[in-house]
């Protein structure tokens, strides 16, 4: 088949517009056709509203993003196409005649390929020209940032062309998963189509609304979901004899009406193939193992949702804010002296994805903890959201960090904060970064921190009391020596 | 009802052992009751285990972590309590006559909960003293890092015990979902048992394995489920006009056999609740505006994911190593005029996830961005996986930072990189962080690196192929003013 320069595109909605982006932004060219000439408008929009997000994916060096033309001339397209691909509405027999079509137009080397959600490869391949470069290639919304596609051939379907539409799709990034059986909405539709009815049939009986049905995944199966699919979850619930346990376990649930989806027969033979399946997805790691790993990115995906607000991440926000409110209100009770001791300390963990490629972490992370060492204190000094609504801020202006050691995942850290100088409008502080196991001292950061108002933020003297909190923590520190 | 100052566990499995170390670490201490004596050194190791992915979820300041105790005695648990938690097996009779028992001994204003994952909470408070109190408090694993409980009362239950059990599970971090109605499976176990009735019959029928099936969901649906549910999901898939366009155009779907659940009839009044529903979920956001959110989620969670290397994160590592590879064979192809432009320069975006309280991009993400444009140069000059794993590697040893000015969310930005310095064992890079817009200064790096081999590593002269290439690129930049 042929190497892919120019993807055609039959049919620009949604899922037309994600293809065109994807395609581009990995540096093919695009045309784009559909009978409709307004759609050469909206097509242009969906690009570029797309690039915003595509300009994040990956700093990587891209290749020159391809150019995209539109045309209403489906033949026309049919002929510049080195691959071309179908996403018009779901329809077996116009799908079938324009799919025909298109098949007299291009070479027989040029795969084409259906975005269907769920008709069969078979079906739609019926009346083609060279039918056996067809297969069904189907995305998901949006289409330039999810990595699956489904790939699905038909009866007359070659290896040549599957193994081309795999290596195109790689090409722009995405994940080529092989159906090996045509089956009416092959398989992520078949999952996706059992939730849904079943969301409506609780809808329908006022059971639930749809809000309540979406917090029930997002607060719980859908943060697993993200790394791990129900299968290898359930393997970890089962605990350390994994699929087989949890089948016995839960085996029975399957005949109560937890669902109206009625369940097959758990035969020996179907739980030996669920054992079996899992198991070489486990791929020799133990259930402690892939347990650490399911941790580990359920607390950075919560952590990352916390930066949008939503979902699980809101959940987290609003706890921290309940937990430094309760540590400030404890403080506000405790005397001054409690402000007297040498050095803040500030507990810490390098988190798994703070690793860089040399396996320690990473230089940008040690100024993160640092800042958050400096937040910790300015907290303690009466800096709070409150604060800052009423327009203040501290804004960092310098950083002069040294590194000594190395420190890898999960490693427990501590931070010592010294308060060097405060004046009216500035605060300089010397923070070292310390190995709880050892006390090795892996880096250090002297930063100046510079006190702002208003809007354009311009430099400020600091309100009163925070100005006397933070000279109390400095005169206590006046006796040290100085840099520790 | 009480203040919780003690929860009360009874029985001590997986979801026992998730309930304990959650509870602790938010500083409630909790009494374990199992009849299996053994199971005290099981929980206690669940405990610790869980420990480690706890640490990590928030570094906010906790309050002084529970303590542990265990029984055998369930009577005496129930007695020094202030909330009781059940995690039994899922048998309706056992559940029936353990809490009945222990409604006995546990005083009247003591909530007792079920973790029962589908059975009725009317069934379950029929034999108890004081059943008011009782609910159910549905919690998915692991209990210590998912948010999702969901709060069912019984025919019996009083709007008291649901609103302590709120509070208490709110306090402990999570998001309790309250459930209006008693339905077998509560609601997240009717669609999680959708999807896995629907697995098993693939696999019966030899359509896929139970890794297919999950990569079917890691990949595509999976992502999205960890911000935003099916509902939500769909009303965004629709375009303009949301989720009635969506059952317009995927209505006619229900009635295919694309699962093997039946779908209940689309009238009138169900397409109203359905477009009520995710109307009331948008609250007056625009399409375009939810577009945004789910795809600076779906691009921050597949960036946390690369660092796992799981999943879609998988995909996005792979794909990137491509990248920077044919970057590499095409610059191998260009001569060596080419590294003399004077000044090498890294486009960048400010991405949302970076954002600070200010509203601005955090400080430690500009050294995240500095450290993205030395990796640049330094790809350039040959330090790649390869060399690395031949045993070398350049180390930050020291850095100074300013910062000059701001940057906001998605703001487009670019480093310029100049070599000050290159020695056997050293290089000196100097940084400029440039706003695109009007080119704007935002801040400076110089930063010192040293070369190292060896393990442990120690300084050691570059490779000469290395060496060259940087000394080309600063003999480029040596007409330079001194700081650019």
């Amino acid at each position: 088949m042929r190497q892919v320069k120019t993807l055609g595109l039959l049919g620009t909605g949604v899922i037309g517009g994600g293809w065109a982006a994807r395609a581009l932004h990995f540096g093919i060219d695009v045309v784009a056709a559909d009978l409709n000439p307004q759609m050469e408008e909206w097509i242009r929009g969906a690009v570029a509203n797309a690039d915003g997000a595509l300009a994040q994916l990956t700093f990587a060096p891209l290749p020159r993003k391809g150019t995209l033309s539109f045309t209403t001339d489906l033949d026309a397209m049919a002929r510049q196409a080195d691959f071309i691909q179908e996403n018009i509405p779901e329809q077996l027999e116009l799908k079938q005649r324009v799919l025909a079509g298109v098949s007299r137009q291009a070479p027989a080397d040029v795969v084409i390929a259906s975005s269907t959600s769920g008709l069969l490869p078979s079906d739609l391949q019926r009346d083609m020209d060279a039918p056996e470069r067809f297969l069904v290639a189907h995305p998901f919304n949006p289409v330039y940032l999810l990595p699956l596609v489904e790939l699905v051939g038909g009866k007359q379907t070659s290896a040549a062309a599957l193994d081309a539409a795999s290596a195109f799709m790689t090409y722009i990034g995405m994940h080529p998963l092989r159906v090996r059986r045509e089956v009416p909405g092959h398989l992520t539709d078949r999952l996706q189509e059992a939730i849904w009815r079943e969301i409506l049939h609780m809808v329908n009986e006022g059971v639930a609304t749809t809000g309540e049905l979406d917090d029930a995944i997002v607060y719980g199966p859908g943060l697993r979901w993200a790394g791990m699919g129900t299968n290898l979850i359930y393997h970890l619930a089962g605990g350390e004899t994994g699929m087989r346990h949890m089948l016995r376990q839960f085996g029975p649930c399957l005949k109560w009406p937890w669902t109206k989806l009625e369940a097959p027969e758990l035969t020996e033979s179907l739980i030996d193939a669920m054992v079996a399946g899992t198991q070489a997805q486990a791929a020799g790691r133990s259930i402690r193992e892939l347990e650490r790993l399911r941790d580990d990115y359920l607390v950075a995906i919560q952590q990352v949702l916390k930066n949008f607000n939503i979902g699980a991440g809101a959940t987290l926000r609003a706890l921290e804010e309940r937990l430094y409110a309760s540590a400030a209100t404890a403080a506000a009770g405790v005397s001054e002296a409690a402000h007297e001791r040498p050095l803040w300390r500030l507990e810490t963990q390098v988190r798994p994805e703070w690793i860089d490629y040399n396996g320690h972490m990473t230089d940008s992370r040690y100024l993160q903890v640092f800042g958050d060492a400096t937040d910790a204190l300015f907290r303690h000094a009466g800096i709070d959201d409150a604060y800052r609504k009423s327009g203040h801020a501290m804004y960092s202006v310098e950083a002069h960090l040294t590194h000594r050691a190395e420190a890898r995942a999960l490693e427990p850290l501590y931070v010592t904060t010294r308060v060097l100088e405060v004046a009216d409008k500035r605060v300089r502080l010397f923070h070292s970064l310390h190995r709880r196991r050892d006390d090795a001292l892996l880096g250090t950061a002297e930063q100046l921190y510079v006190h702002v108002s208003g809007s354009p933020a311009r430099a400020s003297p600091m309100d009163g009391a925070v100005h006397a909190r933070l000279a109390a923590v400095q005169a206590a520190h006046a006796h040290l020596p100085a840099r520790v």
